[in-house]
Protein backbone atom coordinates (compact mmCIF):
# COMPACT_ATOMS: atom_id res chain seq x y z
CA UNK A 1 0.00 0.00 0.00
CA UNK A 2 2.64 2.69 0.73
CA UNK A 3 4.69 1.22 -2.19
CA UNK A 4 1.49 2.19 -4.57
CA UNK A 5 0.75 5.36 -2.39
CA UNK A 6 4.98 5.99 -3.02
CA UNK A 7 4.20 5.51 -6.82
CA UNK A 8 1.23 7.58 -7.24
CA UNK A 9 2.81 10.69 -5.60
CA UNK A 10 5.97 10.22 -7.21
CA UNK A 11 3.80 10.40 -10.89
CA UNK A 12 1.43 13.46 -9.28
CA UNK A 13 5.29 15.30 -8.82
CA UNK A 14 6.35 14.07 -12.36
CA UNK A 15 3.27 15.54 -13.68
CA UNK A 16 3.23 18.47 -11.59
CA UNK A 17 7.28 19.17 -12.64
CA UNK A 18 6.07 18.53 -16.48
CA UNK A 19 3.43 21.70 -16.67
CA UNK A 20 5.98 23.87 -14.04
CA UNK A 21 9.30 23.33 -16.28
CA UNK A 22 7.56 23.45 -19.81
CA UNK A 23 6.44 26.95 -18.94
CA UNK A 24 8.85 27.97 -16.88
CA UNK A 25 12.14 26.58 -17.65
CA UNK A 26 14.54 25.26 -14.60
CA UNK A 27 15.64 28.63 -13.74
CA UNK A 28 12.53 30.39 -13.81
CA UNK A 29 10.43 26.99 -11.81
CA UNK A 30 9.85 27.12 -8.52
CA UNK A 31 9.55 23.95 -6.37
CA UNK A 32 6.68 25.34 -4.04
CA UNK A 33 4.17 25.98 -6.98
CA UNK A 34 5.30 21.74 -8.16
CA UNK A 35 4.64 20.77 -4.93
CA UNK A 36 1.46 22.49 -4.47
CA UNK A 37 0.07 21.91 -7.54
CA UNK A 38 1.22 18.21 -7.16
CA UNK A 39 -0.53 18.48 -2.91
CA UNK A 40 2.38 16.93 -2.12
CA UNK A 41 5.43 17.85 0.62
CA UNK A 42 8.29 20.13 -0.82
CA UNK A 43 10.66 17.86 1.64
CA UNK A 44 9.03 15.04 -0.16
CA UNK A 45 9.97 16.19 -3.50
CA UNK A 46 13.73 16.85 -2.63
CA UNK A 47 13.92 13.08 -0.79
CA UNK A 48 12.84 11.48 -4.00
CA UNK A 49 14.53 13.94 -6.05
CA UNK A 50 17.35 15.65 -4.59
CA UNK A 51 17.37 18.56 -6.53
CA UNK A 52 15.43 21.23 -8.58
CA UNK A 53 18.02 19.58 -11.68
CA UNK A 54 17.12 16.01 -10.24
CA UNK A 55 13.61 17.03 -11.09
CA UNK A 56 14.32 18.51 -13.76
CA UNK A 57 16.24 15.58 -15.47
CA UNK A 58 13.63 12.81 -14.33
CA UNK A 59 10.73 15.22 -15.57
CA UNK A 60 12.44 14.78 -18.99
CA UNK A 61 12.88 11.26 -18.56
CA UNK A 62 9.68 10.65 -17.83
CA UNK A 63 8.20 12.51 -20.84
CA UNK A 64 11.02 10.69 -22.99
CA UNK A 65 9.89 7.14 -22.04
CA UNK A 66 6.17 8.12 -23.02
CA UNK A 67 7.47 8.87 -26.27
CA UNK A 68 9.34 5.50 -26.83
CA UNK A 69 6.83 3.49 -25.71
CA UNK A 70 4.20 5.66 -27.87
CA UNK A 71 6.35 6.04 -30.95
CA UNK A 72 8.69 2.95 -31.38
CA UNK A 73 11.33 3.87 -33.77
CA UNK A 74 10.75 2.43 -36.98
CA UNK A 75 14.04 2.15 -39.61
CA UNK A 76 11.96 0.06 -42.33
CA UNK A 77 9.49 3.21 -42.71
CA UNK A 78 11.18 6.26 -41.65
CA UNK A 79 8.92 8.28 -43.61
CA UNK A 80 6.02 6.86 -41.28
CA UNK A 81 7.94 7.22 -37.96
CA UNK A 82 8.12 10.73 -38.47
CA UNK A 83 4.30 10.98 -38.98
CA UNK A 84 4.00 9.76 -35.61
CA UNK A 85 6.40 12.03 -34.37
CA UNK A 86 4.61 14.57 -35.54
CA UNK A 87 1.30 13.59 -34.23
CA UNK A 88 3.09 13.17 -30.84
CA UNK A 89 4.95 16.75 -30.95
CA UNK A 90 1.27 18.07 -31.70
CA UNK A 91 -0.84 16.27 -28.97
CA UNK A 92 2.27 16.82 -26.11
CA UNK A 93 3.39 20.41 -27.46
CA UNK A 94 4.85 20.25 -23.67
CA UNK A 95 7.79 17.98 -24.49
CA UNK A 96 8.91 19.58 -27.25
CA UNK A 97 9.05 22.64 -24.80
CA UNK A 98 11.00 20.55 -21.79
CA UNK A 99 13.19 19.29 -24.77
CA UNK A 100 14.55 23.17 -25.37
CA UNK A 101 14.48 24.61 -22.42
CA UNK A 102 16.73 21.19 -21.30
CA UNK A 103 19.23 21.83 -24.07
CA UNK A 104 19.77 25.52 -23.07
CA UNK A 105 19.79 24.83 -19.25
CA UNK A 106 21.10 21.51 -18.95
CA UNK A 107 23.40 21.28 -22.16
CA UNK A 108 24.82 17.95 -23.29
CA UNK A 109 22.98 16.01 -20.05
CA UNK A 110 20.40 14.89 -22.49
CA UNK A 111 22.75 12.31 -23.97
CA UNK A 112 24.22 10.97 -20.98
CA UNK A 113 20.87 10.10 -19.87
CA UNK A 114 21.47 6.56 -20.12
CA UNK A 115 17.58 5.72 -21.37
CA UNK A 116 18.63 8.08 -24.34
CA UNK A 117 22.22 6.91 -24.77
CA UNK A 118 20.19 3.33 -25.08
CA UNK A 119 17.93 4.32 -27.45
CA UNK A 120 20.10 6.02 -29.68
CA UNK A 121 22.42 2.86 -30.47
CA UNK A 122 19.68 0.58 -30.87
CA UNK A 123 17.92 3.16 -33.91
CA UNK A 124 21.81 3.89 -35.11
CA UNK A 125 21.59 -0.07 -35.50
CA UNK A 126 18.23 -0.70 -36.88
CA UNK A 127 19.37 2.24 -39.76
CA UNK A 128 22.47 0.35 -40.57
CA UNK A 129 20.18 -3.06 -40.71
CA UNK A 130 17.81 -1.38 -43.18
CA UNK A 131 20.68 0.33 -44.94
CA UNK A 132 22.46 -3.43 -45.30
CA UNK A 133 18.78 -4.78 -46.70
CA UNK A 134 18.88 -1.63 -49.06
CA UNK A 135 15.72 -0.25 -48.08
CA UNK A 136 17.20 3.17 -47.03
CA UNK A 137 19.81 4.80 -48.86
CA UNK A 138 23.36 4.19 -48.28
CA UNK A 139 24.11 8.00 -49.15
CA UNK A 140 25.63 8.74 -45.89
CA UNK A 141 26.79 6.10 -42.53
CA UNK A 142 23.84 5.01 -40.42
CA UNK A 143 24.85 7.64 -37.38
CA UNK A 144 25.40 10.60 -39.72
CA UNK A 145 21.89 10.03 -41.88
CA UNK A 146 19.92 9.26 -38.73
CA UNK A 147 21.49 12.42 -37.43
CA UNK A 148 19.93 13.88 -40.58
CA UNK A 149 16.36 12.75 -40.55
CA UNK A 150 16.40 13.73 -36.45
CA UNK A 151 17.29 17.20 -37.37
CA UNK A 152 14.48 17.29 -39.96
CA UNK A 153 12.21 16.41 -37.58
CA UNK A 154 13.14 18.22 -34.53
CA UNK A 155 13.45 21.22 -36.57
CA UNK A 156 10.04 20.84 -38.09
CA UNK A 157 8.85 20.66 -34.35
CA UNK A 158 9.75 24.16 -34.04
CA UNK A 159 7.28 25.34 -36.79
CA UNK A 160 4.35 22.98 -36.14
CA UNK A 161 3.87 25.64 -33.10
CA UNK A 162 4.78 28.75 -35.02
CA UNK A 163 7.72 29.88 -33.12
CA UNK A 164 10.19 29.48 -35.84
CA UNK A 165 11.86 31.73 -37.94
CA UNK A 166 8.86 30.32 -40.79
CA UNK A 167 5.87 31.97 -41.94
CA UNK A 168 4.11 29.08 -42.60
CA UNK A 169 3.85 26.05 -40.11
CA UNK A 170 5.08 22.91 -41.63
CA UNK A 171 2.43 20.33 -42.65
CA UNK A 172 2.21 16.88 -41.79
CA UNK A 173 2.85 15.59 -45.29
CA UNK A 174 5.89 17.93 -46.18
CA UNK A 175 7.64 16.45 -43.09
CA UNK A 176 6.86 13.11 -44.42
CA UNK A 177 8.05 14.09 -47.89
CA UNK A 178 11.00 16.06 -46.39
CA UNK A 179 12.18 12.53 -45.03
CA UNK A 180 11.04 10.74 -47.73
CA UNK A 181 13.71 12.11 -50.30
CA UNK A 182 16.33 11.87 -47.17
CA UNK A 183 16.54 8.35 -47.21
CA UNK A 184 15.49 6.80 -50.25
CA UNK A 185 17.71 4.43 -51.81
CA UNK A 186 18.78 5.39 -55.48
CA UNK B 1 30.10 64.05 -32.03
CA UNK B 2 26.48 63.02 -29.33
CA UNK B 3 25.29 61.06 -32.18
CA UNK B 4 28.34 58.84 -32.80
CA UNK B 5 28.65 58.14 -29.11
CA UNK B 6 25.59 57.60 -28.68
CA UNK B 7 25.47 54.82 -31.39
CA UNK B 8 28.54 53.51 -29.84
CA UNK B 9 26.82 53.05 -26.70
CA UNK B 10 23.96 51.51 -28.23
CA UNK B 11 26.37 49.10 -29.73
CA UNK B 12 28.33 48.67 -26.51
CA UNK B 13 24.81 47.84 -24.72
CA UNK B 14 23.32 45.68 -27.60
CA UNK B 15 26.73 43.19 -27.40
CA UNK B 16 26.69 43.07 -24.03
CA UNK B 17 22.75 42.48 -23.55
CA UNK B 18 23.77 39.59 -26.50
CA UNK B 19 26.25 37.73 -24.06
CA UNK B 20 23.71 37.92 -21.13
CA UNK B 21 20.73 36.88 -22.94
CA UNK B 22 22.27 33.92 -24.87
CA UNK B 23 23.84 32.68 -21.47
CA UNK B 24 20.64 33.48 -19.22
CA UNK B 25 17.52 34.05 -21.37
CA UNK B 26 14.76 36.45 -20.41
CA UNK B 27 13.38 35.84 -17.09
CA UNK B 28 17.30 34.82 -16.15
CA UNK B 29 19.22 37.86 -17.54
CA UNK B 30 19.52 40.90 -15.00
CA UNK B 31 19.79 44.64 -16.77
CA UNK B 32 22.17 45.24 -13.82
CA UNK B 33 24.52 42.97 -15.35
CA UNK B 34 24.50 44.01 -18.59
CA UNK B 35 24.48 47.98 -17.63
CA UNK B 36 27.61 47.03 -15.99
CA UNK B 37 29.24 45.32 -18.75
CA UNK B 38 28.34 47.53 -21.14
CA UNK B 39 29.88 50.27 -18.68
CA UNK B 40 26.22 52.08 -19.32
CA UNK B 41 23.54 53.56 -17.06
CA UNK B 42 20.80 51.23 -16.62
CA UNK B 43 18.58 54.30 -16.63
CA UNK B 44 19.54 55.10 -20.27
CA UNK B 45 18.94 51.40 -21.29
CA UNK B 46 15.45 51.67 -20.25
CA UNK B 47 15.26 55.03 -22.51
CA UNK B 48 16.49 53.50 -25.35
CA UNK B 49 14.94 50.03 -25.49
CA UNK B 50 12.04 50.53 -22.98
CA UNK B 51 11.92 47.51 -20.83
CA UNK B 52 13.93 44.45 -20.64
CA UNK B 53 11.82 42.78 -23.57
CA UNK B 54 12.26 45.46 -25.46
CA UNK B 55 15.93 45.31 -24.93
CA UNK B 56 16.02 41.10 -25.81
CA UNK B 57 14.15 41.58 -29.09
CA UNK B 58 16.46 44.62 -30.31
CA UNK B 59 19.36 41.99 -29.49
CA UNK B 60 18.15 39.36 -31.77
CA UNK B 61 17.28 42.25 -33.89
CA UNK B 62 20.69 43.03 -34.34
CA UNK B 63 22.41 39.43 -34.74
CA UNK B 64 19.75 38.71 -37.14
CA UNK B 65 20.44 41.68 -39.59
CA UNK B 66 24.42 40.48 -39.07
CA UNK B 67 23.23 36.99 -40.50
CA UNK B 68 21.72 38.21 -42.70
CA UNK B 69 24.36 40.75 -43.91
CA UNK B 70 26.38 38.02 -43.79
CA UNK B 71 24.63 34.97 -45.27
CA UNK B 72 22.56 36.24 -48.02
CA UNK B 73 19.87 33.81 -49.12
CA UNK B 74 20.98 31.90 -52.06
CA UNK B 75 17.86 30.20 -53.90
CA UNK B 76 20.30 29.17 -56.69
CA UNK B 77 22.46 26.82 -54.30
CA UNK B 78 20.74 25.95 -51.57
CA UNK B 79 23.35 23.62 -50.35
CA UNK B 80 26.38 26.10 -50.45
CA UNK B 81 23.48 28.11 -48.70
CA UNK B 82 23.59 25.82 -46.08
CA UNK B 83 26.85 25.42 -45.48
CA UNK B 84 27.68 29.19 -44.95
CA UNK B 85 24.95 28.83 -42.85
CA UNK B 86 26.45 26.02 -40.64
CA UNK B 87 29.88 28.13 -40.58
CA UNK B 88 28.22 31.31 -38.98
CA UNK B 89 26.28 29.16 -36.27
CA UNK B 90 29.44 27.59 -35.15
CA UNK B 91 31.36 31.33 -35.28
CA UNK B 92 28.61 32.39 -33.51
CA UNK B 93 27.14 30.12 -31.02
CA UNK B 94 25.30 32.76 -29.26
CA UNK B 95 22.86 33.32 -32.01
CA UNK B 96 21.83 30.19 -31.95
CA UNK B 97 20.99 29.51 -28.05
CA UNK B 98 19.49 33.46 -28.44
CA UNK B 99 17.10 32.27 -31.15
CA UNK B 100 16.15 29.24 -28.81
CA UNK B 101 15.31 31.69 -25.86
CA UNK B 102 13.65 33.84 -27.88
CA UNK B 103 11.35 30.83 -29.00
CA UNK B 104 10.67 29.85 -25.67
CA UNK B 105 10.06 33.22 -23.64
CA UNK B 106 8.66 35.40 -26.71
CA UNK B 107 6.86 32.86 -28.70
CA UNK B 108 5.60 34.33 -32.01
CA UNK B 109 7.21 37.39 -31.74
CA UNK B 110 10.28 37.04 -33.82
CA UNK B 111 8.16 36.51 -37.20
CA UNK B 112 6.02 39.53 -36.54
CA UNK B 113 9.65 41.84 -36.58
CA UNK B 114 9.38 43.63 -39.64
CA UNK B 115 12.72 42.50 -40.79
CA UNK B 116 12.35 38.84 -40.18
CA UNK B 117 8.91 38.99 -42.05
CA UNK B 118 10.33 40.77 -45.29
CA UNK B 119 13.28 38.09 -45.21
CA UNK B 120 10.82 35.30 -45.54
CA UNK B 121 9.00 37.04 -47.89
CA UNK B 122 11.77 37.46 -50.35
CA UNK B 123 13.28 34.36 -49.45
CA UNK B 124 9.92 32.06 -50.68
CA UNK B 125 10.04 34.42 -53.76
CA UNK B 126 13.21 33.67 -55.09
CA UNK B 127 12.99 30.02 -54.16
CA UNK B 128 8.91 30.24 -56.20
CA UNK B 129 11.67 31.64 -59.27
CA UNK B 130 14.34 29.02 -58.69
CA UNK B 131 11.60 26.13 -58.96
CA UNK B 132 10.48 28.19 -62.31
CA UNK B 133 13.72 27.73 -63.68
CA UNK B 134 13.82 24.26 -63.16
CA UNK B 135 16.99 24.46 -60.80
CA UNK B 136 15.27 23.56 -57.68
CA UNK B 137 12.47 20.47 -57.14
CA UNK B 138 8.86 20.90 -57.27
CA UNK B 139 8.07 18.07 -55.20
CA UNK B 140 6.42 20.28 -52.73
CA UNK B 141 5.29 24.58 -52.96
CA UNK B 142 7.68 27.19 -52.59
CA UNK B 143 6.64 28.25 -48.79
CA UNK B 144 6.82 24.49 -47.83
CA UNK B 145 9.88 23.52 -49.22
CA UNK B 146 11.68 26.61 -47.56
CA UNK B 147 10.21 25.43 -43.86
CA UNK B 148 11.79 21.85 -44.66
CA UNK B 149 15.04 23.02 -45.56
CA UNK B 150 15.12 25.68 -42.91
CA UNK B 151 14.21 23.24 -40.46
CA UNK B 152 16.56 20.99 -41.75
CA UNK B 153 19.35 23.74 -41.10
CA UNK B 154 17.88 25.02 -37.70
CA UNK B 155 17.61 21.31 -36.20
CA UNK B 156 21.27 20.17 -37.29
CA UNK B 157 21.90 23.71 -35.45
CA UNK B 158 21.07 21.63 -32.18
CA UNK B 159 23.25 18.63 -33.52
CA UNK B 160 26.47 20.82 -34.10
CA UNK B 161 26.60 21.81 -30.05
CA UNK B 162 26.19 18.30 -29.00
CA UNK B 163 23.14 19.59 -27.52
CA UNK B 164 20.77 17.56 -29.56
CA UNK B 165 19.03 14.39 -28.59
CA UNK B 166 21.78 12.33 -31.14
CA UNK B 167 24.99 10.88 -30.01
CA UNK B 168 26.97 12.51 -32.68
CA UNK B 169 27.73 15.48 -34.38
CA UNK B 170 26.67 16.54 -37.52
CA UNK B 171 29.10 17.24 -40.00
CA UNK B 172 28.88 19.99 -42.26
CA UNK B 173 29.03 17.89 -45.42
CA UNK B 174 25.78 15.88 -44.09
CA UNK B 175 23.80 18.65 -44.03
CA UNK B 176 25.08 19.88 -47.23
CA UNK B 177 23.82 16.27 -48.40
CA UNK B 178 20.43 16.32 -46.56
CA UNK B 179 19.73 19.21 -48.43
CA UNK B 180 21.06 18.82 -51.73
CA UNK B 181 18.39 15.57 -51.46
CA UNK B 182 15.58 17.83 -50.59
CA UNK B 183 15.65 20.23 -53.17
CA UNK B 184 17.05 18.49 -56.16
CA UNK B 185 14.89 18.04 -59.33
CA UNK B 186 14.40 14.98 -60.96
Amino acid sequence: MATRDSAATKQRILDAATAEFAQYGLAGARVDRIASRADANKQLIYAYFSSKEGLFDAAIEANIARLLDTVPFDADDLPAYAGRLFDFAVAHPQLVRLLRWHQLERPGVLNQLPQTAESNRRKALALTEAQAARKVSEVLPADQLLTLVLALIHGSAETIFGEGTEPVAIERETLITGVRRLITPP
